[in-house]
């Protein structure tokens, strides 16, 4: 078994990227990214102040828009709005989960196309659908590919199985392994809590995908050996050894797995930093394009 | 086995839609579709004059304007705004296939999402991955789900095989059967020209949709007992017996099929009329979402 290590590659993106920026820097101005984030959840305070953080090391800029979680959706928007029409602004992210009160996809369809770096408005969706190159890939399906492409893993003619069947994950991820081009021209299938008999799918996985958010649920006894595992979970159960008093584990039961497993993503330090990086590589994208400088480089 | 038949489902269609119309030419204007061809491509020119005299028949207005296979870009650009533009169409078609000079994607995405009644520009690709009900669905994807729901079809936890990762049919019909509504809730494999072993996976479908454009491709060593088929393919094979000279089968072969399947869908006489039926329904979806008029009974 091989540990695909995302805090590594990760690592290698932000690299990659701090060159390309320190580049654009000298040609103008640094990219920009701007967070709105709603209430206190401590994962989004978490989930941005990593962002933030990384996004520094990078050089790119950002700004952070706090709104209570009663906000009104006028408000938010005008907010989004303003982030829209500044031009200084080059990608937007307004963190999920929502409060119930404002429609996330709603939400998502108001930042300008040109900016939604997180790739959840409906016409990156749709230009996902279409293979244009010139759209956003969603963050974490961008940084599975992505992983798979680093980790030189074929994709052609295999049985990619995802579980799950989600907005941010399981469809992008499935649109993106059916593309025509490489990684890429797998067959895909898509299982979710409504499936009959999740194992039998996931035992036919040349590659799994698990993100299904539900701790430890993918077994051994449910995955074929020389599986290569992708796991998007980010689980927290209770430890009571951990100081936190909990510790993060995936969607699989990395224990049993591992061990038969041809290659597989740990939690936490797989799929999650390459999201992060995948943000990065989004905001640097959309500067490009608004500034059409050269885009060869892209992925 | 019983043959589902998409002539007598369409009709059934037409005549709701031919009642719907006559209310709403009562409380206004009947709903107009413009289409746009180019070049004299027999298939186009077939389909074209067909969408027209279902239209005729229920009422709907239609216009067509035609130009010639080399029209530049910008001309048919502008012929697309000028209907955007035009208060009193609701629904755009441009038939493709398009000549090479002019990209198919670039042309569907001129159309103005509120307009794009065939469902191929990014916002409604989107909108469908976003399960947002206001957005339009390609006519033969929603076709198929139609027949589904006439023909009572249960889809929840169902293995659906879709063969075809297309834009027009592939795509849209994995993102609608994995859709958290009925029908909807299945678990969807789609496999395409690259897939190995295409028989391991079509064995596996309760319901088994084929649109590879490949005739009589799907035999029964392909199926297992029972299942239902969709066959989307429209495929000219010779035949001297005929006055034309050929006739038309889909991609699988009916006559070693159709004695093993519970549910099938012949060529002609599926599919395609179904698909003329959606773009109708479609058509008077654009009509009431421009009207704000009630969508109740919309699907």
């Amino acid at each position: 078994m091989q540990l695909i290590s995302g805090e590594n590659l990760s690592k290698q993106i932000i690299e990659e990227l701090k060159v390309e920026v320190a580049q654009l820097k000298t040609e103008g101005r640094a990219p920009c990214v701007a967070f709105i984030r709603l209430g206190e959840n401590p994962a989004s305070v978490s989930y941005v102040t990593k962002k933030q953080n990384i996004a520094a090391q990078i050089g790119i800029k950002s700004q952070l828009k706090l709104f209570p979680e009663d906000v009104s959706r006028e408000t938010l928007f005008a907010q989004i709005d303003a982030f829209n029409n500044d031009e200084t602004i080059d990608g937007i992210l307004v963190q999920a989960p929502l409060p119930k009160h404002i429609s996330e996809t709603e939400t998502f369809n108001r930042v300008s196309s040109e900016k939604d770096v997180d790739g959840f408005g409906a016409v990156n969706l749709g230009k996902l659908c279409q293979e244009d190159k010139d759209g956003f890939i969603s963050c974490t399906p961008a940084g599975i590919i992505e992983m798979i492409k680093r980790e030189s893993i074929h994709t052609d003619g295999k049985h990619v199985v995802i579980v799950g069947r989600s907005l941010i994950v399981g469809k992008p991820s499935a649109l993106l392994f059916l593309q025509k081009q490489i990684p890429g021209n797998a067959t895909v299938t898509v299982c979710h809590s409504r499936t009959h008999d999740l194992a039998a799918y996931t035992k036919q996985a040349d590659i799994l995908i698990t993100a299904l958010g539900s701790p430890n649920k993918i077994t051994d006894k449910m995955v074929q050996p020389g599986t290569i595992i992708i796991d998007v979970g980010i689980n927290r159960i209770p430890d009571p050894g951990e100081k936190s008093g909990y510790r993060l584990v995936g969607d699989t039961d990395f224990e049993s797995v591992a061990p038969i497993a041809s290659k597989i993503t740990p939690v936490p330090g797989g799929v999650g930093p390459m999201t992060v990086a995948m943000l990065m590589k989004n905001t640097v994208k959309a500067y490009r394009l608004k500034s059409k400088i050269n885009l060869d480089n892209l992925c």
